[in-house]
């Protein structure tokens, strides 16, 4: 059956046609302002827009209409934009999409409406559309699975079409991504070519529109490209290994993820998407166990992936440098995709976790407040103040120290966009709850996986519930959640305190009279906490976070952070930036006490820091003396310097700086003995 | 004047015209054993053949014969090899001719011959000389001068004809490169392409051979080489920055070296020839300049260069991880290049100091003792066993862990080979001495850089200065000089201390009558020291350097090695390697005990350790942690071990292993408060 929408567009998310749990739709949950609320608007407002113009300008789009009214190849104008710029285009639709589905923005709508025209125009009789491939002057359809991009585009134009399902319904996007899809299953399926693309993202293009138009065929084309992989099939790529592009080791052999992050994740992806589909547990397991390697051993405090800038990879295990650090924006976005997707199947917090930190931490760090410039790469430390990017030019794609409005590769901005223009889609999950119009199960369970404020309004039988979050999070702990409106039927509602939360409280009605303070404050455990007793209306359910400063310490194994210390803040890892020490103080100078308090400071935190005196150049020799360790600063050596941090995901807007999360400490690797069981209260510690 | 060579083929390495300070030549010093004289022979008997063996198996020799035939263009088949690979035959013959030079083997010569014979074949009448370009179905010549690499592999040609010149005179290819030399300087010249190399070499081997054959053409059109660069007229390299080929910056205005390291190197060796020859100080001052900032903040502890794999090249300032560590060995020989050069150029000690560091622990590290398979890259900490080199075929260039036979990129093996060949002229070197067979100096000296067991033979007025060196170095510290013959006029020997040789000491004749012990042992300070007094036949010098091992500190600013040490014993770098470790014990758990005795052993040292618990995986969050710092062991807590620690050198020749140098230590940062006067004797420290 093909799922046909409510007017009101609020298709799910990925549903696990296997299991029962699915993302709230597009238009289930609404945010108004906040953390998420703001980010949202502007991308709406700004950045959709700006990455449109881009590509109108650098010819990204006209390449579209160079091959649908067939002047490609008629001169020598050579095709602007690398092999794989149409699936920017893809990207910018589904952002697009889901920018309808939520608001149904006129403007918006009639972007779409010229997007969509031109780039079905350049589809092929037989549904392949490309624009650097298989027309005149052009080379061949699929020469270069390796490093061509075609299926990778296919598969963005494929999520585009899902986003436009599951907000719209079936419409001419959709007919020419299901006509792609087809020429895909014909050309490399069980009795074709027995390929794959150098590139993961056609699994996951194919595995979500099969679920979202129940297309099996879609689904089983998705595990064939899974199974293929892994098998060293394709084309070497000059000084790359296999692992480049995950062409080493199966999925399901494999424990942990290499080789270019954003490949590795949108493989994962799309390997849970097929597993799930198609009950392969042995597959789900798979990624599940790379899932755990890869985050306790090859993921930075910030959630982001990526060690390496020579191949935008991972790294080997605790290769975690935070200078070089490439934490590629995409590879944060892919990474909460791989996470979702696991914790609809598997319901374990954990996934919900590094979520949050990924959002908070990299998601949220790539776009400049105005929306119109971004970071590539995030890095946990800037050496050298970044070279200014050039405000209005193309720039190279990895350089720190500054967001630039576009890339000469400019995967990130449009990635950006349709996860923030799908943000709250992310927020909420149900269980036991068919989609809408359907019947509900038994016992329903709504869980707030993600803080925000916002509108949440599910229809549960013959009812709804209608939710209201009131919070500031992560400014504030405090999360409030007004029962609006209650179904007849019984639903649990579930929170999520985050693992760092030690200390959360929880205020619910508790089967008592409804209303606000009713209920006792009770402690609560990170996990899932259920909201005990019948939801009502009128119901008010308080969770206090303890969003305080806390210190985090690297696993003694991270050797590229031993001896330092970072703050985190609720879900906020923060970090010192050049600009806020004092004048004669530099950043390598500063040591910071992990004996003293550590205290709020605006949505920062303020650090007792004292300056280490650095030895003199001129010896002539590299870095490393015999007889001259230099012994940290003591207690009364320096003077004690009070040193500001500030949300790591906000760093580099006032200008040129450096930069670091990890700060030394002033006795590293010692910290006070007793700091073992308040953790989110570090301003208690003493030595 | 050209010069014309003695028989005895001891025409110097590189003289500076306006200096009087020349290194020995090929047959004036001559090694037996030892360190470097072992080397030096597994080099002639077996990695020269192993060279033109895989040039000829791949194809790269050949590619002259398809020119020189006109075979080339003819049929379908790609030429092989990169479109530098002529470089590498030419770095083959620089290291034949030194070989020749040295020892005049005859299978040596006969290979001599037929390559050279091959090579000249493939010249162009008018003098253009290169397999890639220029001839039917090949790019034109020159056009495209930013990786193109045809003045880089003219270049190698012309450093493989200057090492002719030094060692037998002019022949065959000295004229072959004479020719190829005017046709660059026909082609570059004033009223030429105003155009350069993307990489440097040509400025090199101009200048070199400009020497060589007194011919100021040469050295001019190095210099117009020199002062083209770094004005942003290179066409762009996709990803890279004009950063990557020192396109940035003109020589004479950077401050540090940047970019791509051999590329940096290369030309700064070449900027100094230039600068020394043409007597500008500004540019040699600047050369000086980048060598100090370079050296100070952007040098490893083993003297390797090029903290990044992604551009081969320098980080920013500090940013000097051991594990990602580049280190190609082409970057250390180019170092010692550098070095070189402004040792003669300046007589400053610390270039000779630098030069050491990096022969025993960049160059020696390279080749397999068997002189068949090589390092590219040198880092130093290995976190996963590399995967086994394919043992007869080509490699991938960078993957440490394993030597290879031979790489896609070959250049380490051909440069490794010509070093080797020549070891012996970067030994010593003398002032106020003319060219062999020409008038001395009022007041010579005879300066033994490097300690090698050997015999050094120099002209000097109407006698000869003949000198033994007998010493074991770096196994002893031990070097014991026989003055063997003296001449009649006063010749003045100098002897260098180490900068890490606290505590040395040197026994002389002083004036007194001749022969071993009759001086008494007196301190010397690092640096240079004069041997007293006039030489006499039968004197013996003594030099104690302390060879025992001693702990090493990073700078505070090297963040990727906080809380760790190194042990460092003469000259040689030291590391842990996990097959030295107790069965059970891992490399990541081992914290060395600073404060406990560090003992000789072997060519190595043992450590004093104790194990660090390491948190349980599990958790499935990234592995930073609040509330769970990690204490070093204290002093009761752990078992105590003992750990051997060998040199870096040899490191990767008992199977995998993995491997680091910077081994964390219990209590980091905080070494023993009295660890400040006695370096060298790091057993002594007590907390």
């Amino acid at each position: 059956m093909t799922d046909t929408l409510t007017s009101s567009g609020v298709r799910a998310r990925p549903v696990a046609p296997g299991g029962n749990r699915r993302g709230v739709g597009i238009g289930e949950l609404l945010l108004d302002g906040g953390f998420w609320g703001r980010l949202q608007e502007t991308n709406a407002r700004a950045t959709l827009q700006h990455c449109a113009d881009w590509m109108e300008r650098l010819g990204w789009l006209a390449n579209f209409d160079r091959v649908a009214d067939s002047t490609v190849g008629t001169d020598d104008t050579p095709r602007p934009g690398w092999q794989f710029s149409d699936s920017e285009v893809y990207k910018l639709l589904e952002a697009m999409a889901w920018e309808l589905g939520r608001t149904g923005d006129p403007v918006v709508g009639a972007l779409w409406t010229k997007l969509v025209g031109r780039v079905s125009a350049a589809q092929d009789d037989d549904g392949y559309l490309n624009t650097c491939y298989g027309h005149a002057g052009q080379p061949a359809r699929y020469s270069d699975l390796s490093t061509g991009h075609e299926l990778y585009c296919t598969g963005h134009l494929l999520q585009a079409a899902v986003a436009r399902v599951r907000t719209h319904g079936e419409d001419d996007l959709v007919e020419v991504a299901r006509r792609a899809a087809d020429q895909v299953c014909r050309e490399f399926g069980p009795d074709g070519r027995d390929g794959l693309c150098g590139h993961p993202e056609i699994e996951l293009g194919l595995a979500e529109l099969g679920r979202a138009l129940d297309e099996p065929r879609y689904t089983e084309q998705a595990r064939l490209f899974v199974e293929r992989r892994g098998r060293g099939t394709l084309a070497p790529i000059a000084l790359l290994s296999p692992a480049y592009f995950q062409d080493d080791v199966p999925v399901r052999e494999a424990d942990v993820w290499r080789g270019h992050a954003v490949r590795a994740l949108y493989l994962a992806a799309g390997a849970v998407d097929v597993a799930v589909d198609t009950g392969d547990d042995e597959l789900r397991a798979a990624v599940e166990r790379q899932w755990t390697r890869s985050v306790e051993r090859r993921t930075y405090l910030t959630g982001g992936m990526g060690s390496r800038h020579q191949d935008e990879g991972f790294g080997d295990d605790w290769e975690l440098p935070p200078d070089r650090a490439y934490c590629e924006t995409c590879a944060g976005i892919a990474s909460v995709m791989v996470s979702w997707r696991l914790l609809l199947a598997s319901d374990d917090v954990r996934y919900a976790d590094l979520i949050e930190r990924t959002f908070f931490n990299v998601v949220a760090t790539s776009p400049r407040a105005d929306g119109r410039a971004f970071f590539y790469a995030n890095p946990l430390q800037q050496r050298e103040q970044g070279a200014p990017m050039q405000p209005d030019a193309v720039n190279p794609r990895a350089e720190g120290g500054a967001r630039a409005p576009w890339f000469d590769v400019s995967c990130c901005p449009t990635n950006v966009a349709r996860t923030l223009a799908s943000w709250h889609t992310y927020a909420a999950f149900v269980e036991g709850l068919a989609e809408p119009g359907g019947p509900a199960g038994s016992a329903p369970v709504v869980t707030l996986a993600q803080y925000a404020s916002g509108d949440l309004r599910l229809a549960v039988g013959d009812g709804e519930l209608a939710l209201r979050v009131d919070t500031t999070y992560p400014a504030s702990g405090t999360v409030r959640v007004v029962v609006v409106e209650a179904p007849s039927q019984p639903v649990t509602l579930r929170l999520r305190v985050p693992h760092w939360a030690d200390g959360a409280t929880l205020a619910a009605p508790s089967g008592g009279p409804s209303g606000e303070g009713t209920g006792a404050r009770r402690p609560v455990d990170p996990g899932w906490v259920d909201v005990p007793g019948a939801l009502a209306a009128g119901d008010v359910v308080v969770l206090e976070l303890p969003v305080g400063p806390r210190l985090t310490w690297p696993d003694p194994r991270v050797d590229a952070a031993r001896g330092t210390a970072a703050v985190e803040r609720g879900p906020l890892v923060l970090c010192l930036e050049s600009v806020d020490l004092p004048a004669g103080v530099a950043l390598e100078e500063v040591r910071i006490d992990t004996a003293a308090e550590v205290r709020p400071h605006g949505d920062g935190a303020i650090v007792a820091a004292r300056t280490l005196p650095l030895p003199d150049g001129g010896s002539g020799r590299p870095p490393f003396a015999a007889g001259q360790p230099v012994p940290g600063p003591s207690d009364g050596a320096a003077e004690l310097l009070e040193v500001p941090l500030v949300p790591y995901h906000r760093w580099a807007e006032r200008g040129p700086s450096t930069m670091r999360v990890f700060v030394p400490t002033a006795s590293p690797d010692r910290p006070a003995p007793d700091v073992t069981s308040h953790p989110e209260h570090p301003s208690k510690e003493t030595r």
